[in-house]
C-alpha cells in the first residue's frame, strides 16, 4: 500500500495484524533487555486481528550476525490474546528481538472446515479450500522434498472423491500436517512490532561467587615489640588466593589498590586524628606516588599485580577492582587539573560534604567542568588494569557520579572488550539503582542485607526476578566492610549459616566479605559497621589458627561455605534469577523456595530451599510444595536429599520441618526421582 | 559535549539528569495521549540525580503553534523520586508534552547553607555563595523589573555585613525569593525526556448524553384494518426530536439510514421468511437505490436529511450516524467491485458467517483484495455525509474490520474535519477495545451492560478512569437495540433508573436507547435482546399515550431521564472521568462514589452518588466518606442535597443510607457548605 494510505506521525502507523504490549522492553526500548548466554526468558506480546480469522504469532531472534531465527509462539490467554515464546540466545553480543503478528490461513481453514464438513454445510468446497491453502503452503515457503510430501499427501487427501469427507478432512488436519506447518507456517500480512536491543553477556555477568579482600591485610603482621605493622603486599596477598580457590569463589575482589593520600587521612574507627604510621583509608586515592592508574607502592608494582592476576586465573579465579572516582587532596589530578574539581567562592576546592558534616580527606571530581578531558583520562585508567587483565570492576558509589558518564564508559569499554562486568555498588533509592542496570552496569548490590524477613524477602525477589530481570542482576552480600546489620551483629552462628546459604542461592551472584568465616559480629558504637574496621587499619585475621590443628580449628565457617559453594557448582538451577517459585510455609518464620532449570540431557535440575529466618529458635512447621513447580504431580513423592548435611528423605506435598540454631538453620534439598 | 562523549545506538543516551518513566504514555510513545479542552489530567515522572545536589523537575506543554508552556512540577514521593504536574489545553489540536530535568542551583545552596548557617559552619562563604547564585538567576533567566527586585533585595541582604547571619540567610531563603525563583527558576543542566504526542480533542469527544432511534419507527402508523404499516421517514423523525432535546440529550443517534437489500432479507424478530412488506434489517446496507452514500427513498432524500440535521442543531443537538461497512448482496459495489469481497473456491462471494451459522444476508467486505480502492471509497462516502453535517460516526462492529484502515480513516478525515468523533461498537476482547482507542476512536462502547455489582464496577472504573483514560473514553449504555441483559429484563423499575443513573454519572458520555423511558424489559425468547426488535419491523411506541392526559400518563422514565441530564448539566465534575473516587458502604450491594471538578471560579463541584444495586429489596446501611476526597476535613459536617429528590440533610463522615424499590434507588447528591 502506498504511504498515502498508512497513518503518518505524530501517530505511529499500527500493523496490519496489530501487535502490542511486547516485554521484556526497558525504557519504552531505549535500553536492551539484558541475559546471558542460555539464559532462557519469556517473550510475551498482545496479538490480535480483526474478524474471526486465525491470528497467530512468531519471535524473531536475529543474532549478532543478522541471522533471523523465526520462533513459533503460544497463545496463553485467548481472552487477552496474549502470547509466549521461551527464549535464549547461544553466544554473546548484540542480539535483537521482535514479534510478528500474522494471519494463519491454514489455521482458519482447519478452525472452519473442521465445523463445517462435521455439520456436512458447504462440504466439498471446504476440502477444495484446504487442498487450495496446502497448495499455497507448499508454493510459497521452503521445504525439503520430506517435508514437501506430507503437504503433497494431504492435499491428495483432501480432493480423494473415493473416501468419505470425515476421512478427506483428515487428510488435510493430520497431526503430521499440523507439525509441519507449526515449523514451516503460511503467514499472511506478516506485521513486526518495533525491533528490540538484546545485549547477550557472559555467564559471570550473571552467576558468580565473590570473595572480597583487603589486600593490605592479607599477610600484615603486627611487631607486638615494636609496636609496629608490617604491611601485606600483593605477593604475600597472593598466598591466599588458593585458600578463596578452595573454598570454591569464582572472583576476588580487591579494595582500591592505589596510593593513599596523607591529607586529613583517617585514623582508626574513623578517626580524624592518625598518626603518621596508620595506613589510611585505600578509598582516599592519590598521592605524589600517583593516582588511580598506579598502585601504592607498599603493595608491590605492575610485576606483583600481573603475578597476582596470573595466580587468580590459575587458581580458575577472576580479579575484581574497586573503582572509587574521588580523590585525596593529594591526588596528581588536583594540581594538574584543578578545573575537574569544584571551587568555592573563596577559591578552595570543595571537599565532600554532607552538611553540616565534611569529609576533608575526600574531593569530589565534578564532571560538568570538563567532561571530555575526565571522561577520556577515566578511560585511559580504565585500560591500564584492562591492559593487565582486569575485566571486572566493583564501582565505589557510581550514585554519586553522572549517569551519563558510566553508560557511555561501559559502552566505550564494551566497544573493544565486551568482556568486561561492571558491578554498582548503588545503595541508594530504587530509581538510581535501576536505571544503573539499565545503562550499562552488569550487577548491582542491593538492599538484600536489610531484607530479614520472609514477607520482605518474598517480595523483593519477586520484583527482582520479574521484569526487573531483564535489565538489573542482583548481587547479595550478607556483609560488607560497610555493613553489619543488627541481624548480623546479634544473630549467631545460625545468622551467619543462613544469610551466606541465602545470599548463594536466592540469586545466581553473591558475595563474602572476608572474615565472614570468623563471624565479626562486633560493630563499631554507633555504626552499623565492623568495629576496627580495615578501611582504617591493618588486619591479620591469623587464618592459620583456625586450620586442622590450630588453636581455633572448628571455629570458622570455612568449610559451610566451600559446601555451598560446591552446592552451587553441582545445580546450575541455582545459576539462574528469573525462575525462582515460592512455597507455602505455615509459620511465617520459614522461607521456602525452589528452582529449576532444563539442562542439555532434557533432564530438570531441581533446587528447594527450606530456611527458619529466626536465628534464635529452633521451629517446627508444615511446608506444602507447589509440585508443579517442581516438575511433579500433586500425589507424587521424591527423595528429598539435604545437600548441606547430606540427609536424604521421602518427601511428598506436605512435609514436616524443622531447623534452627539446635540443628541447621536452612535445608538445600536436590529433589531427586526415585523411580 | 561532542558526539563522541554521548552512548550511540543501540542504547539511547540517558539525560545528564535521568527522566524515566513518563506517564502518560500510549504504546511506548507511538501514539498520542488524547484530552478534551480544559481536561486536568496528571503528567508523572521519575526523577532524580547523583550525588547529593537538588534536583528539579518541570513539563513542557506544546501548543499546536508551537508555543511552550514551563510548568513546575512537584515530588510528590522523595523515596520514589516521582514528580507530578497537572495539566491541561486551552483549545483542541496537536499538543506535545515532555518532562525536563534539572540541577537546582538555588535548591542546592538552600538547603547546604540552611544548615550550615545555623551550625556556623563556612557562613561567610555560604552566604556569599547564596549571592552569586541570585546573581545567576538574575543574569540568565528574564524577569520583570519588579521580578528583579526581589532578587535584587535578596543580593543585597545576604551581603549586608551588619546584619547578624540568620538575618541575612533570611534575605535570601524568604518565600518571596522562593515563590520568584519557583516560578522562574534558574534551570542548569536541562535533561528532557522524548515528547509525547497529545491530541486535545472537543468538549463532546469525552462528555455527552446520546439517545438513539431507528427513524423509520418514529412515525410509523399501523393501519388496523388494511394491516399495513405506513413507515417513519426523516420528516416524522424530526418530529421526535424537540421531546428528544427536552429530556437534555446533547446527540441523536440514528441506525442506518441507508437503502436496505431485498436478498435474504430478515423478517420480524430475526426470522428467515420475510414477508415482501417487511421493512428487512437496516443493518444489511445497499440495494438497486444506492449503498453506503445513498438515503433509503422510503426515509426521504438529502434536503430531507439536512432539514432533520438542521432541526437537531436548532435544538442544541448533534445527529450521529451509522457506519456498518457490510453490504447486502443487492450493494451496488457487489456489481461494481467484487474484488472488495472474498471469492470462495466455487466462484461465489462469501456471506458472513460464525460457522456453522451462516448470515446470508450480509457480504463483508475484505479490505485485503484492493485496500487503496476500499479506503479512497469509503473515504468519499464519509465525506458525502460530513458535507450534510454530520460530525459524529457510531461505527458498527469496527472490530471486524482491519484495525489499521481505521486508524488511517479517522486520522484522514481529521485532516481537514478534526471535530469529528469516531465511536467504537466493539463488543469483544479487551485487546482490540483497547487498541481500537489507542489508533483514534473518541469513544468506546464498553462492558458496562454487564457489570451489574458494586465489586465489578469499582474494578471496571478504576481500569477505565486510571492509565486507560489517556486513550480511550468509555461510553455507557444500559441497553442498546442489541443488549438487554437479563438484569434489565427482571430488575423492575429500580434496575432501569439505577442503570440510567449509574451510566450517567459513572462515566460522561452515556446513551439512552429509544423504549427506556417505556422500561421495555421483554427479551426474545433464547436471546438477550428486545422482542419485536425494531432491527426487523416498525415500531410505534405511541410516545403520546404518555404524555399529560393521556391513557398511560405517569408510566414512562422521560421525566426521570429529563432530571438525569438536567443534573449532568448543572454538575461539571460529571463531565469528567479521571477523577472518580469511591466509598466505602457497609452492605456490598451498595455502590458509592463522587466526583469533583475545580470550577474557573476557584470552588469545586462536588458529587456524591450513593446506589443500592440490588433492584428487588430496600436496604439500609452505613456510607462512610473519604471526606478529604470531597475537599473536606474529616470532622466537617456538609448540606448533602439530593439532586434526584430535591430533599437535603446535614451529612457527615459516616452517614445513614436507606434506598431500594420501596424508596429510591439511588442518591445524586450535590455537597454544599453550609458555611
Amino acid at each position: 500500500m502506498s504511504d498515502a494510505f498508512r497513518t503518518a506521525l505524530p501517530q505511529a502507523p499500527i500493523g496490519r495484524i496489530p501487535v502490542q504490549d511486547v516485554r521484556p522492553v526497558v525504557d519504552h526500548g531505549a535500553r536492551p533487555a539484558k541475559a546471558v548466554v542460555d539464559e532462557r526468558f519469556d517473550v510475551t506480546a498482545t496479538v490480535f486481528r480483526e474478524g474471526h480469522d486465525a491470528v497467530n504469532a512468531s519471535v524473531v531472534l536475529t543474532d549478532p550476525d543478522g541471522g533471523e531465527h523465526v520462533l513459533p509462539m503460544t497463545c496463553t490467554n485467548p481472552g487477552l490474546d496474549t502470547w509466549v515464546r521461551t527464549v535464549s540466545a547461544d553466544r554473546t553480543g548484540w542480539w535483537s528481538y521482535r514479534v510478528e503478528g500474522w494471519s494463519d490461513p491454514y489455521g482458519t481453514w482447519e478452525h472452519d472446515a473442521t465445523i463445517k464438513v462435521r455439520a456436512d454445510v458447504d462440504t466439498e468446497l471446504m476440502l477444495e479450500e484446504g487442498a487450495l491453502v496446502l497448495e499455497r503452503a507448499l508454493a510459497e515457503v521452503e521445504r525439503t522434498a520430506e517435508q514437501k510430501a506430507v503437504l503433497q499427501a494431504a492435499v491428495r487427501g483432501l480432493r480423494d472423491t473415493s473416501k468419505p469427507p470425515a476421512v478427506r478432512l483428515k487428510a488435510g488436519t493430520d497431526a503430521a500436517v499440523e507439525d509441519e506447518l507449526g515449523e514451516r507456517p503460511l503467514r499472511d500480512m506478516v506485521s513486526p512490532s518495533a525491533e528490540h536491543a538484546l545485549l547477550v553477556e557472559r555467564e559471570l555477568a550473571l552467576s558468580g561467587a565473590w570473595y572480597e579482600i583487603f589486600p593490605r591485610s592479607e599477610g600484615a603482621t603486627y611487631d607486638e615489640k615494636e609496636h609496629r605493622w608490617t604491611t601485606g603486599t600483593l605477593r604475600t596477598a597472593m598466598k591466599r588466593l588458593p585458600a578463596i580457590a578452595a573454598m570454591g569463589f569464582d572472583v576476588v575482589y580487591l579494595t582500591p589498590i592505589h596510593p593513599i593520600g596523607q591529607a586529613a587521612k583517617k585514623g582508626p574507627n574513623n578517626t580524624l586524628d592518625a598518626r603518621p604510621e596508620d595506613p589510611g583509608s585505600p578509598y582516599a586515592i592519590g598521592s605524589p606516588d600517583g593516582g588511580h592508574d598506579a598502585i601504592h607502592p607498599d603493595l608491590g608494582d605492575f610485576d606483583d599485580f600481573d603475578a597476582f592476576v596470573a595466580e587468580a586465573e590459575r587458581l580458575g579465579m577472576e580479579v575484581a577492582m574497586d573503582l572509587a572516582l574521588q580523590c585525596s587532596p593529594d591526588h596528581p589530578w588536583v594540581a594538574e587539573h584543578p578545573e575537574w574539581f569544584t571551587t568555592r567562592a573563596d577559591g578552595s576546592i570543595a571537599y565532600a560534604e554532607n552538611p553540616p558534616k565534611k569529609y576533608q580527606d575526600i574531593y569530589p571530581v565534578n564532571f560538568d567542568n570538563d567532561p571530555e578531558g575526565i571522561y577520556t583520562e577515566v578511560r585511559r585508567v580504565m585500560q591500564v588494569w584492562i591492559d593487565h587483565g582486569v575485566k571486572i570492576f566493583r564501582v565505589d558509589n557510581p550514585h554519586t557520579k553522572p549517569v551519563e558518564f558510566w553508560q557511555w564508559l561501559i559502552a566505550d569499554v564494551a566497544k573493544d572488550h565486551p568482556e568486561v562486568i561492571w558491578l554498582a555498588e548503588a545503595f541508594t533509592k530504587p530509581a538510581m539503582m535501576h536505571t544503573l542496570g539499565k545503562i550499562g552496569f552488569q550487577q548491582s548490590y542491593t538492599y538484600y542485607a536489610w531484607r530479614n524477613t520472609a514477607a520482605d524477602l518474598r517480595e523483593y525477589l519477586t520484583e527482582l526476578s520479574g521484569e526487573a530481570a531483564a535489565y538489573m542482576r542482583p548481587s547479595f552480600w550478607p556483609t560488607t566492610h560497610d555493613i553489619l546489620t543488627p541481624y548480623m551483629q546479634f544473630g549467631g552462628t545460625a545468622a551467619w549459616k543462613l544469610r551466606a546459604v541465602l545470599a548463594a542461592t536466592l540469586v545466581p551472584t553473591y558475595g563474602i566479605y572476608a572474615g565472614y568465616e570468623l563471624m565479626e559480629h562486633v560493630a563499631r558504637p554507633g555504626a552499623e559497621e565492623q568495629i576496627d574496621n580495615e578501611k582504617y587499619e591493618f588486619k591479620n585475621r591469623r587464618w592459620e589458627d583456625y586450620e586442622e590443628g590450630g588453636p581455633k580449628e572448628g571455629r570458622s565457617l570455612a568449610g559451610y561455605l566451600t559446601r555451598i559453594n560446591e552446592i552451587r557448582r553441582a545445580h546450575p538451577a541455582l545459576h539462574r534469577l528469573r525462575d525462582i517459585r515460592f512455597h507455602h510455609v505455615d509459620d511465617e518464620n520459614f522461607l521456602a523456595f525452589s528452582k529449576r532449570r532444563r539442562l542439555p540431557d532434557g533432564t530438570d535440575d531441581v533446587v528447594v530451599v527450606v530456611a527458619n529466618l529466626d536465628p534464635h529458635s529452633t521451629r517446627a512447621t508444615t511446608l506444602r510444595l507447589d509440585m508443579a513447580a517442581l516438575g511433579l504431580e500433586s500425589g507424587d513423592s521424591f527423595l528429598a536429599h539435604d545437600l548441606v548435611t547430606d540427609e536424604q528423605w521421602t518427601w511428598q506435598r506436605d512435609n514436616y520441618i524443622r531447623l534452627g540454631p539446635e540443628v541447621e538453620p536452612v535445608h538445600v534439598i536436590a529433589v531427586r526421582r526415585p523411580w
